[in-house]
């Protein structure tokens, strides 16, 4: 093997870790844009987010077979092997933001099709405007090795979680206003669910970077409320 | 270290293996006692699913910690490695069925409070069956290496996609009717979103199973169809 084959652990960790940086980066463009794209009702801003689905696909590939073939050659103990693993959780958590991001945009021209989009999507705008905060507080935190901020960003989810129980209450009051917003709200319906799960994927980079972090676990139980907790909404 | 305590690369790949093999069976009677409690409202069976995901996240990882150690003490190549990376994806989504079926079961109550739950509950009630039969057969097909089973397993899942449109449409139909069903439709909407997924996660874990026996990866892309696909049912 010539000299400049070969490569040290940590020149490899680094590898792996700037992809996760890359997966993180594009997570959070990806959901900035399908949401502008909600709100907008911009069909061809829509189609960029879906094609950019691929791209996470195929980075997330390559993260887990370096990462599997760094801990199969290196043989990495303690904080090595937990940054290798932490890698591929954040990756997988990434990936899953990628693709719910692609399941919003998927429903911007059906819900562009409908009568007075604009009213009906604005409960879901400033729920997308935090959920968006989240993603990139997460990537800029963990660049920088912020475990405090970590934890503060863990327990931060619970306002999405709130934002959310109230924009499912709205949507349900518009559809038993007029049965014609009933079609809309239900894929508006989804896609406030995808922005919660996306606030929970943030939820999960958030624990797996402390633990790379620091080397120790947050609690895996914090408080969690939903949308089956508030009563219905009243015609 | 006492003979007692030498264990072989095989020994604890079939204990690793194993678990892969418990977690599918949890996966399955989660979806079942959901499925059910939600088709006959019995909230105490829905309870006890909901329970029940602690242990699907306890555990997957268990199997997470003793197939990453295995990797980084074993070191094993090709084959091997591919086995335990396999294993570690399946556990991955065989935990997602879980918390999917967690969430059904979560909507139990809010559904069986409103009026005339049984009539909405029906259209559910096919895709459940077909739902539970993926998993059921994947689990199957992997524990017989049936490598031509998991590529029909893989392709039926297509059958799914469709159900979901049509009890999508069948549901939308129902709130247009009547106001007073928005609400429980809607949370069966999140069921039948639920169902659909837990069939794109057997869809995951027969490729890798497929992978993991046959060392061969299958296409990516298969065709995909979902409910924005088909045009709002008319009020």
């Amino acid at each position: 093997m010539g000299a400049h084959t070969v490569t040290s652990f940590d020149e490899e960790l680094g590898q792996v870790g700037r992809l996760v940086d890359r997966m993180g980066e594009l997570a959070g463009a990806m959901v900035g844009e399908a949401t502008h794209a909600l709100l907008q009702s911009d069909s061809a801003l829509a189609q960029r987010v879906i094609a950019q689905d691929a791209l996470m696909d195929s980075r997330q590939r390559e993260l887990d077979e370096r990462a599997i073939t760094l801990i199969a050659r290196r043989q990495p103990m303690a904080d090595d092997l937990r940054a290798v693993v932490g890698a591929i959780r954040m990756a997988g958590d990434f990936e899953r933001i990628g693709d719910l991001a692609k399941n919003i945009a998927k429903r911007v021209d059906t819900v562009g099709q409908t009568v007075a989009p604009r009213e009906l999507v604005h409960p879901i705008d400033s729920m997308a405007a935090l959920v968006l905060d989240q993603v990139r507080d997460v990537v800029d935190l963990y660049g920088a090795r912020d475990a405090a901020g970590l934890v503060e960003l863990r327990n931060n989810d619970e306002r999405i979680d709130v934002r959310y129980t109230s924009v499912f209450r709205e949507l349900l009051t518009y559809m038993m206003e007029d049965p014609r917003n009933i079609t809309a709200c239900t894929h508006l319906l989804f896609c406030a669910k995808n922005l919660e799960r996306i606030g929970d994927h943030v939820t999960n980079i958030a624990e797996n970077a402390y633990y790379v972090v620091t080397g120790e676990q947050l609690p895996l139980n914090r408080p969690k409320s939903d949308e089956m907790a508030a009563p219905p909404p009243a015609v």
